[in-house]
């Protein structure tokens, strides 16, 4: 993550704004002068085809900055294209004439974006917390050798040891270390290493789930997953220190039978499909174990323990439970509740004693994914009214504190990851993520994904198109373009009228890519459907959209959203951004919480079923709050003040 | 069964001492005779050989007892062969002259022998006394269908009616019941059965092992099991009802590979031999598993629990822990307890939801089959001091009741089991199991099992023949042959003086059937074992002998035990004979009641915890205890005052 505010290392000022902005190296010139509020015309994406992006290094050094179109001479005078030179070092950047509109104000400066803040996860933190009890320890014991007087059995010898050594009470010794018991003992003198798998629910039991010759008490690791219909994340974990060792990630293998939970449900619905899905998924996650311990030490025989999270088809697919009916009303899971599992019982290429926790799920649209995420994110033990939201094809929000939560799934439609949009696509390299506009001659500054010439939209890229057009009164509240405007770039087309992103020439592609009024309409139609499940599940409990006291966002979607564009459309309710959080992946978050911390394990339960589920649909002005949200940003604009003033400010007739 | 005192059905008197007993159809006349107490010649076992045993039918009827050791006129006359002559009706039988001394007193007249009480598992009882409480039981459910107001889980559905009409609480629902609940629900239109498996720990959970649609409550079973040394026994329970629906036996196959649990550890030791030892048992089970289920409308799938009971070694090979330390100083076992464990995982033909729960240990030496034997016969919960019992090459033995329970186990060596006899054998056909003499002419009257004619001597055998020749003074106090006795059945062999029991022409080898002075001390020194034993435990609480209130007799051989005769031994200590209670095979009993009882699932945990173990070898006093034992019945006559007056009564010199 590169941000003004973080992993900073030099110093970039723009002229003539005078603007600057703190950067790591390797950063492009082109994403600083993006931080920094600074406009610099970059049709082609940041790939260098436009040649439009020259500069003038005027102090300091940058790495790289040119092509074919730029000269020796130029390039000798300093100048450099933005979009292809690297931060290596502090700099004094002269945004050019050419880059501009020749004359007055400073039509380089833009609005600042806002990100999230990052959530850290902080082990030392949880460790003071006393939070940090991993479900699995490790503890050594030096036992006496049997005598005549004290013949006790092997295992009674370990539960004594494990009592009076280290406190150990309610121990339960399984087979499969009662058969390795006689030998490990022997093997060091007596010198041995327990593995105990903590016991979550009172008076529940903990289990000796290994024992070793010797000392080997710092060798003690598990996985975390997060199971996504289109992407499985795993991590590795040190159970002894807290750490995260590895982190790799794969597309599911379910994908090539289709990219959404119906479509797999109906994959499991035909004979030997649910086997089938069940397979992929177990393929996918038994790949990514192999490859998280590559380039360590640690062997398969080393893991002890996996948590999962998915959401609620996902999970059914990889427990192999028939999610049949949760594509058809009234929407019932087999289940929501998921026991410990031995992780073999599902396929997983893991020892005989590691054990799977599956996140549970609320319902068969609020899924493990999201209660992972609501653990992770710690909201569920904290005063503060929060909303916490995950946007996908389904945007799943959870709303609450401490002593109240509730939740609900929105179908937001597949907008946010490209769906719908004449140029939507996934964030993959090629995809516009960010964007600025100069608002004088209405050319766009176009930031993609690698660096490539732009190939399509992604969720990211849309949500601040639209905002910034929205912005700078090139399109108004109900979405239509100002067709009043002198440039090309704004031009009739097949779906209404268009603004061209990018002229085909720049583009990687062999059409202009363009955004248009459907497009338009269809991310307004998912961003309403989002906001007025979050205000229809506020007044739900009797409270007001401006109680909100802060924000959570996961997902992909959240790592890139821009905040104030987010306030700007309407998308997310108003507050303040430096209340809005981001935890990323929130399920692979929660998923390693549950490997770090048993409190989290026995809270979870308590939380899901505090956890009251709206099903929209039925709720009777979930309709009219829909309709509501369908203008930029809202047709009751006192609930967007401050971004009521803003867009006054700048000009919009808002 | 057939005792004097149950089962009976008619009334057969013998003159002409006139006394009288209540017999079965299809019992032998001799054996007839032998409980009314009447001794008849009888050399050849009642295999109808030697045809000393004529005795005259004077009213009523018998059947057969015609051999060519009778003419067609003497049958006529009333004459029968009392060994092959069966009861089927009241009859009056003369003991004639030619079986009897010619002259004087009533020499038909022997003491009648006493056997135990039998143990009767009244499941009426355990039901009024609230212990009747099956770990598995199956509930019905007519659930709801779900709604768009209820559409809650399959899983939730079920554990909401579980609560609501059967008021069922802490439930977990394991992966495989998840796996099949969406069609059990949809199949009967939301009837269900389900399986509950009872926690047996406070805190611990009822899991739900099995849904079945519709209603099939009243099927509902289990196993308990007897895994000896030598045999393996097998019951089939219906949990719904508490009854026993089979029984089966069979060697234990690891029979081929040594007699005792020594030869099976060192066999165990081998490369291999674990898992072949482990293999051999559980093919034994399976196999009467099959044979259980033979001829019942019972399927394999509907069995849902198993528990087994075996001594420390038998268990150890059945969970393939190894057994390596039992048989070496200072005789460490693995484990004394064992966890519930998936009976699949010990290769058990059980569904994959049937748990095995293996009884605990105390020791290397005491085992679970004592432990349940301790549970199964109740003495741990009442009041009067018991010493419980089970003898076989080792005896264990237990003492104490519902306070306090220690226990030993006592090297008596194979005596029992006919080892180190000359003419010993185990309990098989053609062993001379009873006994009565001739008081004058020192005449013997051999029963032997299945009436054929004498090979050997089994253990409950050799109790009463020496009990009968110390009665009688043909042996003293110190087992030594009164050599002054004019019958040719007493006569000096190659291993001291001996008594002949049968003559070889009517034994079925082709030697003379005899016991000798060395046979004689082999079975003292085991009976001096086993009630120094007894003594050296009672002493260790600070009680006396004489403080016992009750006498539990477990085992095979504990069957045939005549009471008398181990009284005039000195194998048991003295008591009222009316307290002693015979519990069959306690390890099989003990099994069959934690099948039905989770109270005794409960118990049994508290019962090991509490009991004290002794090793005799390591207590000072016990080696003189033991030589004080080395008499008949023992050095110190205060210990045995009744019987010491019969003695004495009979003209012994004791």
């Amino acid at each position: 993550m590169t941000t003004a505010e973080n992993s900073s290392s030099y110093e970039i000022t723009f002229l003539p704004s005078n603007r600057r902005v703190k950067v790591a190296a390797g950063v492009s010139l082109i994403k600083a002068a993006h931080l920094a509020g600074v406009h610099i015309n970059a049709s082609c994406g940041g790939s260098g085809v436009c040649g439009k992006c020259r500069v003038i290094l005027e102090g300091g050094t940058v790495e790289g900055g040119r092509s074919e179109k730029l000269s020796s001479a130029e390039y000798a005078e300093g100048y450099r294209q933005a979009c292809i030179a690297e931060v290596n070092g502090n700099a004094t950047i002269r945004v050019t004439a050419e880059s501009e509109l020749a004359a007055g104000a400073v039509p380089t400066e833009v609005p600042i974006r806002h990100q999230a803040r990052m959530h850290v996860f902080d082990i030392d933190t949880l460790k003071k917390e006393g939070v940090f009890l991993p479900p699995i320890e490790k503890r050594v014991l030096h036992l006496p050798e049997p005598t005549h007087e004290d013949n006790r059995a092997d295992a009674g010898r370990i539960i004594r040891g494990l009592h009076k050594e280290h406190n150990e009470r309610g121990l339960v010794t399984p087979l499969p270390v009662l058969k390795k018991m006689r030998r490990a003992l022997r093997d060091k003198n007596f010198e041995v290493t327990v593995t105990l798998s903590r016991a979550v629910g009172e008076g529940s039991k903990t289990h000796i789930v290994n024992i070793q010759p010797g000392d080997v008490s710092h060798r003690n690791f598990g996985l975390a997953f997060d199971i996504g219909t289109t992407t499985v994340h795993g991590s590795l974990v040190d159970h002894q220190t807290g750490r995260l060792i590895s982190r790799r990630s794969d597309y599911n293998a379910q994908i090539s039978y289709g990219e959404d939970v119906i479509s797999r449900i109906i994959q499991a619905e035909k004979p030997k499909g649910l086997q089938l899905m069940h397979e992929l998924v177990v393929n996918t996650i038994n790949g990514l174990i192999t490859k998280l311990l590559l380039k360590t030490d640690i062997g398969r025989d080393e893991l002890t323990s996996i948590t999962l999270a998915g959401n609620t088809t996902m999970t059914h697919l990889l427990l192999g439970l028939e999610p049949h009916n949760i594509r058809r009303a009234p929407y019932v899971p087999v289940s929501t509740f998921f026991p410990p599992i031995r992780a073999r019982d599902i396929d997983l290429e893991l020892p005989l004693r590691a054990v799977a926790l599956v996140y549970p799920s609320i319902s068969s649209y609020v899924g493990g994914d999201i209660i992972a995420g609501v653990m992770g994110s710690g909201m569920y033990r904290t005063e503060p009214v929060t909303l916490f939201i995950d946007i996908g094809t389904n945007a799943e929000i959870v709303i609450g504190n401490r002593d109240w939560l509730v939740c609900a799934a929105c179908s937001a439609g597949p907008a946010f990851e490209g769906g719908g949009i004449t140029h939507g696509m996934r964030a993959a390299a090629g995809a516009i993520e960010d964007f600025s506009i100069n608002p004088v001659t209405f050319e766009p500054m176009n930031i993609t994904i690698g660096h490539k010439p732009p190939i399509g939209i992604c969720g990211s890229g849309l949500l601040v198109i639209i905002a910034t057009l929205f912005e700078n009164g090139i399109i108004d509240r109900q979405g239509k373009f100002d067709r009043s405007l002198d440039t090309p770039r704004i031009r009739e087309g097949r779906s209404g009228f268009e603004y061209v992103l990018t002229w085909k020439e720049e583009a990687g592609g062999n059409s202009d890519i363009v955004l248009n009024e459907v497009d338009i309409e269809n991310f307004t139609r998912a961003k309403a459907a989002i906001y007025a499940g979050c205000k229809t599940l506020v007044e739900g409990v009797g409270l007001h959209i401006t109680d909100l006291e802060q924000i959570i966002l996961a997902g992909a979607f959240g790592s890139y959203i821009d905040l104030d564009s987010a306030m700007t459309v309407g998308l997310l309710p108003e507050v303040n951004p430096d209340k809005i959080i981001y935890v990323g992946n929130g399920s692979l978050l929660g998923s390693w919480m549950s490997e770090m911390s048993n409190h989290i394990r026995r809270d979870v339960v308590e939380v899901v079923n505090k956890m009251t589920s709206f099903e929209l649909s039925e709720v009777k002005n979930f309709h009219d709050q829909y309709v509501a949200s369908l203008f930029l940003p809202h047709t009751d604009l006192s609930l967007f003040p401050t971004t009521s003033k803003r867009l006054k400010k700048n000009g919009q007739t808002a």
